[in-house]
């Protein structure tokens, strides 16, 4: 029986342990996550465990759900009784076998606060009271320190000042860049409620009037520019689905307008805005040799009552299988017929569309600017279990080159999940090392550590070109 | 090599075999099956070994038709030549091998009547013999024993007078619990050809007329009153697909006047009669505390040459790929909003959905009156191989809590097949040991068998508050 | 650690390598592939090894713009600069660890030119000028002889006059029977701006004049007759997705009529006419005992700009994720119930697809005229990887009976594929003796060993009725 979370941990072979000595000491690049840059410039000081283990993490809330806690007892007990949350969350985990939040969860504390598995309800209160008290010398940038991260970007509206982010690229002291990551989603979002308050916002930080589709183009291609002169070189989109419905210029300007009159939108609408803007987006981010993220397959806000009473991102999505995938194709050919197909990382939520996706990505990489130009992202969110990361190495690698993966994001809103890159990494090198053991790939070991150390953190440099900061 | 079938069948690893010890003696509630209560409270006696082993069980008629028999030697023979079947099915057997009937027909010849595999056509004149020579000292209610069943749920229609369960209730003698569910479909089938026939039926067992889609509910209603006064804690309902179409009162009293006059009805009115009407029921449960079963996923007589003949549930049935996953979810949120989603199990007869569905059940698990309230079920009908109970089995530890797992149900309509629980129970102590063995998980087997034994037994007998017969 | 590509490749157990003992001598059957049968005819020597290794495989071509080189590198280089492109190819093989390509690529080299692992981009230049060296003596008949191929399927439209094959038949010297196989795609594709032009080609094939759908239907089945004449006994269909939309026949006329006159044909109206043209010609096969191959899920040519650089099947097409597989199982029942489905093979290009297609060509065995009748076809194309070989070899043995299986194609346009049955027979054999050795399959190597050979050759041999070349 091989020690839970010992050295070895996910490392089921001497190929894979080879491989891992490679792995465990690259630098991270945390190329797509929710963490906040003003508690990184102000190196935000937790109160107690519950604040930074299970104040933001809603992966963690749906576990607690699941085991029959009210919401009061949930996020209701964020701030009033964190003590209480974190028993809660204590008495849960040991239940939670088979799950990648079992494995984050120990990882996290076995990292951060050398506290060993297991956890149990009896001795939660002391595991309380001694986690506070190690939590009194480790901050946010510590945590970051730590884990030895070399970039983070993080996710900003095109409406963002960028402060906190000019704030830190001024701090010489602390040595991690952090660049923003440009996040165009409401503008997008024509037939949400809130697009004509939000145009008012772009027009007042983009210093120019919107009426026309033409206007709102300009409007974000100014903030691209904006947001390049801050470092970014990295988009993010969020779709329910693949979109890709043409229309033209004067319809277009015509959807605008009722959206901005507050008139309804309909579905047929609101996909031709989506194409037509985000088409002229990836254009923009081609000409600045930018990548586009697309992550799609997933929907949103599928509990009414609980989005009335704790809001969006609280644990209430589930994955689309609906999820438009062929669209997408049409829509990067359209890109790429245009000359305007950039760099694009395509993240379905649904394990069921990445064989598809990567034939996909397969049709888009002639003439491309640099290996592996068009290409399935890493498993995340619903699917950053072992079994999920092991499925999307597959997909990927039966269907291209695995040496251009780009590898591991954590898309967290917890400082803490950097323990995610090395469960990422434990388990390439298990894959890889694998293939090794079992004959299936030659035992060219110095060329696999190279590989290794490329998906680990070098791809993903080289991919968006980010420099380390000097 | 490992002794095929041997008592480590299925368990790879040590402690695999320590958490089978907890496992294998765990009673079973069969929360869903299609077995006649009437052969229990008759103990009915099988005339022959074809009768019991393949008179029944349209899973193995399937492999008959795909080694070439024709229809007459299959289902033609069960009565005529029973001898002549049984020796088909013993030919077949053998080329079976990866399939789960392979597994279960083995485990039914070795548990029920001590014969080891292999079988051979050459063996198969004697074996019918020596099999129906056992068969003489073993009747259904020896087979329930034998099997360690404590709670058997039947499947039966609204208007069903439940005169067997009653006869069951009294009979002291008897130790297992059989109880019904209840099984609305055919008052859901508004579009099907005998709905109106139906209808007169079920005015007929509530005592009520049935004029306006409230009459319909009422009606329903009623009989779930009943169907609770003989100690049904669960019901079940066949849809091709989820469901989710909203209607005013005015419409649903058209839809179902036009039924009631032999009007066609569309796709569309189906779906509205079938969503207000589920919901209707999904509220009753829940004031009840029952817990509900959704099946869906699946397409039925496909083949209408052979429907003609043979009629329905046959084995002509397949998976749909296209199951209304995403209206499934509107669905569960429109109950919740409204204050009436009971206990919920979702069974996809296609393996695709099992990922999405874990996400959309997470959904539905705040406030929740128990642990694991919404849930995906077992892996049956098309999906209960090893690698269909495996992979329900890692979708559900990777999405939520496998604690909270309710576990295995046979949907039989034949009594040797509680075998399949012990399968079930090797596959997934398997599972969970492997996790152990591989350093996956805390080495804790004393709390692991606990969540084994809540697994086989103790989770559902809680879930739909089943009691053991007194 | 294993040998990478050593005498034990991919077979894990020591039952596994008893039964590829069987494997490995038996005959080759590629009843699906798209070699050119004038070249066999005349017995082409090559020029050099990027025309044989590289030349025709778009499977390699995408690899290699994945890896970053333009199309002028790729597909550009192939007569102007086949060393730079052999180059290109092997400086990308060691990348490529995980994905099919990676194995076949070293199995060509190993099996046809004794060139073990691993290539090296210092070593291409030498490695080049030897592989041109032994191609000076492997022709392409020494390549099909040292395959041990008794019988190869080649592709061939209904208009096609067979001369190759009929030199082929009549040369007693070479003693592989190369057969046609008929596909009248382009017939199908009344909605493709060739169609009127491709049916004065078949009017001239024919013989006959064709103004309406049956004028059509009877020009195919006298070229049916007339490849029947020339030994052909299979057919093969591409389809982006099932089809199923009855018409009448005045309709189908004047959907032909429309089409003959150069009008735009809808996409109802082409589905139409696919079902109808496709069920008339599934009763013809039916008639004359041939079998019927349908692939889909896959979408053709999704990089416009590519396409018109470098034209149809030159590695741009991707996975459909929208298969309509469900109309696949009412095609099925309309042929069925009409007494004209003849002997079929399924295969979809997405695997999410597989589990489905089991359970329906289960459905259509009934009163079969052989075993086996409908059954899903071998992993091809985007799946045969070695994980792709084995979900079909799971999904195929938990949904019906392994031992009737067809077993394994090329869909090759490269002479040195075959060594992809060894990489299938291998995986096959892995695969029943990974059951023998894990206690999940009785050990009967005899018996399994039988059946090994059944699926390696004498079950496609006996399905479509093939006869060896006396």
């Amino acid at each position: 029986m091989k020690t839970f979370m010992g050295p070895d941990f996910l490392l089921d072979s001497e190929p894979a342990k080879i491989l891992y000595e490679s792995a465990k000491d690259m630098p991270i690049c945390d190329y797509h996550c929710h963490i906040d840059p003003q508690e990184i410039a102000q190196d935000k000081r937790y109160s107690n465990i519950t604040a930074v283990w299970l104040g933001g993490d809603h992966y963690k809330w749906r576990l607690l759900r699941a085991n029959g806690f009210s919401e009061a007892e949930v996020t209701g007990a964020r701030y009033s009784d964190p003590r209480g949350l974190f028993k809660r969350f204590v008495k849960t985990l040991p239940q939670a076998v088979g799950n990648p939040i079992y494995h984050w969860s120990y990882l996290e504390l076995l990292r951060y606060f050398d506290v060993p598995a297991p956890v149990s309800e009896e001795g939660a209160d002391a595991l309380y009271d001694l986690l506070n008290q190690k939590l009194e010398t480790l901050t946010v940038r510590q945590i970051i320190n730590k884990s030895n991260v070399a970039v983070i970007c993080t996710t900003d509206d095109p409406a963002d000042t960028l402060k906190w982010h000019d704030f830190l690229a001024g701090d010489s002291s602390f040595k991690t860049q952090v660049l923003p990551a440009f996040r165009p989603d409401k503008a997008m979002a024509i037939d949400k409620p809130d697009f004509t308050e939000y145009i008012v916002k772009l027009e007042s930080a983009s210093g120019s009037s919107i009426g026309t589709f033409d206007d709102l183009a300009k409007a974000l291609e100014k903030r691209i520019d904006f947001f390049a002169s801050k470092g970014c070189r990295a988009s993010d989109h969020a779709l329910e689905a693949g979109v890709f419905a043409l229309a033209t210029p004067a319809e277009l300007d015509l959807i605008l307008e009722k959206a901005l009159n507050g008139k309804p939108i309909s579905a047929l609408e609101t996909e031709k805005h989506k194409t037509a803007l985000l088409a002229v987006l990836a254009k923009k981010y081609h000409d600045l040799g930018w990548g586009m993220q697309i992550h799609f397959g997933c929907r949103r806000n599928n509990n009414t009552r609980l989005f009335r009473l704790v809001g969006a991102d609280t644990g209430f999505d589930s994955m689309n299988n609906d999820g438009g995938v062929q669209k997408m194709s049409q829509f990067l050919d359209y890109c790429d017929s245009s000359g305007g197909l950039p760099r694009t990382i395509l993240y379905s939520l649904n394990p069921g569309d990445s064989e598809a996706l990567v034939t996909i990505a397969g049709c888009f990489n002639a003439d491309a600017e640099c290996p592996g130009k068009v290409q399935i992202g890493s498993a995340w969110w619903f699917l950053d279990s072992k079994a999920g990361m092991e499925k999307q190495l597959l997909d990927f690698s039966n269907g291209t080159l695995l040496a251009n993966f780009n590898g591991m994001l954590t898309d967290s809103r917890s400082f803490l999940s950097y323990a995610r890159h090395e469960y990422f990494r434990r388990i390439l090198c298990n894959f890889v090392g694998g293939l090794v053991e079992s004959g299936q790939a030659y035992p060219d070991l110095d060329q696999l550590s190279e590989m290794i150390k490329d998906i680990c953190f070098r791809n993903v440099m080289r991919y968006f070109g980010f420099k380390e900061k000097a």
